[in-house]
């Protein structure tokens, strides 16, 4: 447990007649005058975006708010049939599954790279060695690789591209871009740079730490489960796959039912 | 349970190259082009906003992001605390909290506001009808008063004007003020509409349906909860918290100690 | 939000050498002198269980445990692939799904009996008033009906049997066995007492409240969700239910791919 | 991803008439014949625990389940207060807490356990070998040291008592006697074998294993935590809670309010 520092917060203050959100007045600075995107960027950064990074926020919020029927997806549509009354549990239902089997390689991916800008050893010597210590241990390089979007994903260079034209360094992108010659050389075969690595390298370029870039994906694909539970009131599936399932997967236990 | 339809999804498809998100290719259409609020909005509407729209639906989003140490706030705190792998488990956490008891009440304005509308008895006579139910049962009526907001809460006349600037008919608007001259009349005093009850105006006045209001409630404060996490780990208050209540709070029980 | 109380607590207190909980010491009077189902009895109702008690509660918790691949089990499998380092995200999103329309039955069961018992107007008029009701609202009434057990639910008569055999009153089954008659009466068909609905029967001879029935689902749910982990870790199951959905719910949106 | 197995479960099946869990009969052969924690155990273990196993499994379920004014209790108290609607939701807050920072240190210690028993190197060896790693790393040794218990924990020598009366074969408790020494040791004071350590001691005894270790605290946690909603609803102290971390934790940004 953390030692008890003197507790405080530099969020928000009010009074009756004023509300300050990181130093800004909410009622006659932020609503009217700010996006979404802006405010979230302003509590998460503690200050305004510039328009490149609007762009690259926006991009990567929208890049990540919706895959069809993920597992989150599932869940969610699942638990809003057993408790229609609550949006709020089915949403966090889903949220759960945004962990380091799906979405963490983000963090990978992003901690990989500051890895390489830290390191003394050169950029290529420092990829051979990230790159070998994974396949050593016969772990997925985080990042890297796509079941579907072959030879490579469409949403990456897209966002490199919205990132480059947003004004970045780019030298991020170009780690990336060696890392990722020596993930195919080492590997002998060609690993795509997927949606959730190109944003762990766009978020690192405009300063994005890696340990709140999980929260970024739980914030964006939370409005995406909410579009998941508005087409399961209209058209409900989640019987459907309730039953499915139950029909589907067939019992295997020793014991079988007294017919 | 719901009767089973044949299963079927309209939200998104894929294939090695193409990803459509209702209806709009998301690498080519949506990323880099539209913002979060405008692919939310599509998503949830299954149409793109207008500029007035978009307006409308950023000024809800960034009112309702942040509001300091909230109960959920102090959840989600004390969550990352105790289990500081799980991003998302400690903003599910806080998002339990989005309920009946503190954003609940947009929906009841928002059916109230419907109630009204489809009236056959008239505007004034179907507010009397409507808060002298409420007084008579001892129920707050749902979207007026507020603890610390007096007279008035200043996010709501903000968020009337934002939505007349946007160019809205102005329907519930006028039906409101309507509603709160009947509610400090009935009372016999004044009661602010406050800012959950605007927001269930505004969003109204662009068609939202009210069972979808509180998602999005969800939504934008997951963004605020992250920003709670990221100041909880550079000055970490739940330890404090915690210690604070346990001192505070004092143990009234039978039996004593053995000391 | 209640009014501010003195604040105070009643459930435990500790020093260096001791712990009360429930005026109980926990090393020397609880550990290893009951069991769980005693302690939960005791934290619950603030008192120790008779035998007669605590074959109810056992008989209860071991009939809610477990009912195969729900859409709690389902939400929890898909969670723990998603996010294999979370087991309380799993089993939470599981218990999302403890709601309305899958367990809530018990509660709408348990204050049907209440208001029987405390009708003036007789056992058979405030019966027939009930279910009356219900049918003239086309709502489902609580606790009665099962999609697949017929005629009859096997768990209800061994619940019952079991509460005799422990000695309750049977006021309660009484009064269910009356108002099982009045539904099939009034529906014209026969409608067996389900398990659920058994439950808020015995749980109410014993004397718990309705309003912690759904919470003791929550509970003994949990542990059956943790079965379900530990089978999906030995033979995973996930990665089937996700691709297999996708591949059996087709996309019906208007735009299709470039193919 | 894990690759796909063909789809199966041994847990559960059931007809019109007969339930299968676990190769037992619920209605004839689990409900009024076993306890929950028999029910338990067998659904985790898959198979019936002897008299021992019981005294075992049940001592760390009364242990683990209520510890005061937590912050799991205190989340799950706001959450309450917040929407009232939900108790599975407020329960779930909770049980988001149950992780790496409060019990995991259950796991550690099992694994700890784990590598000694396996070490070939002997059992002094390896406990100096794992003892100086901690230290070297600064990171606390799982299982050991309290910050209120001092000089020892007491439920420590209960638990180990319990299992010795029960019949197991000490092998754990004998390590954990000779990692304590080499912990008092290498440290230079005396460390108390902790609650959650000396339980992951005393199931490993019965064979459980350590990946499920941290679900069974989930589930009897679960059990405290309705208790703390049943004594928030009789006498709440969530809103005083709220009200006073806002009062006692200052607002410290740069910007102040225009009093």
């Amino acid at each position: 447990m953390a030692k008890h520092l003197t507790p405080e917060t530099k969020i928000s203050t009010t009074n009756e007649q004023q509300i300050l959100v990181r130093n800004k007045d909410l009622v006659n600075e932020l609503m009217g005058h700010v996006s979404f995107t802006e405010m979230f960027f302003l509590h998460l950064m503690q200050r305004m975006p510039s328009k490149g990074e609007i762009a690259i926020f926006d991009a990567v919020l929208v890049t990540l708010m919706e895959h069809g029927l993920t597992p989150s997806a599932i869940a969610t549509r699942l638990t809003i049939m057993a408790a229609p009354e609550s949006v709020q549990g089915a949403i966090s239902a889903g949220l759960q599954g945004i962990g380091s089997g799906l979405v963490g390689t983000m963090e990978g991916m992003a901690k990989n790279l500051q890895d390489i800008i830290t390191a003394e050893e050169g950029l290529e010597a420092s990829c051979l060695r990230i790159v070998n210590g994974f396949k050593a241990t016969r772990q997925a390089i985080p990042g890297f690789g796509h079941p579907f979007h072959k030879p490579d994903d469409p949403r990456t260079p897209r966002l490199f591209e919205i990132a480059r034209q947003a004004g970045v360094e780019g030298h991020y992108i170009d780690i990336v871009t060696t890392l990722s010659k020596t993930v195919d050389q080492v590997y002998g075969k060609h690993l795509t740079i997927n949606a959730t690595g190109a944003i762990a390298v766009v978020l690192s370029e405009i300063g994005v730490p890696w340990d709140v870039m999980r929260g970024i994906a739980v914030v964006t694909r939370s409005a995406g489960l909410l579009g998941h539970i508005s087409e399961e009131r209209e058209h409900p599936i989640a019987p459907f796959i309730y039953s499915h399932i139950e029909d589907t997967v067939p019992y295997t236990g020793k014991r079988t039912l007294d017919d």
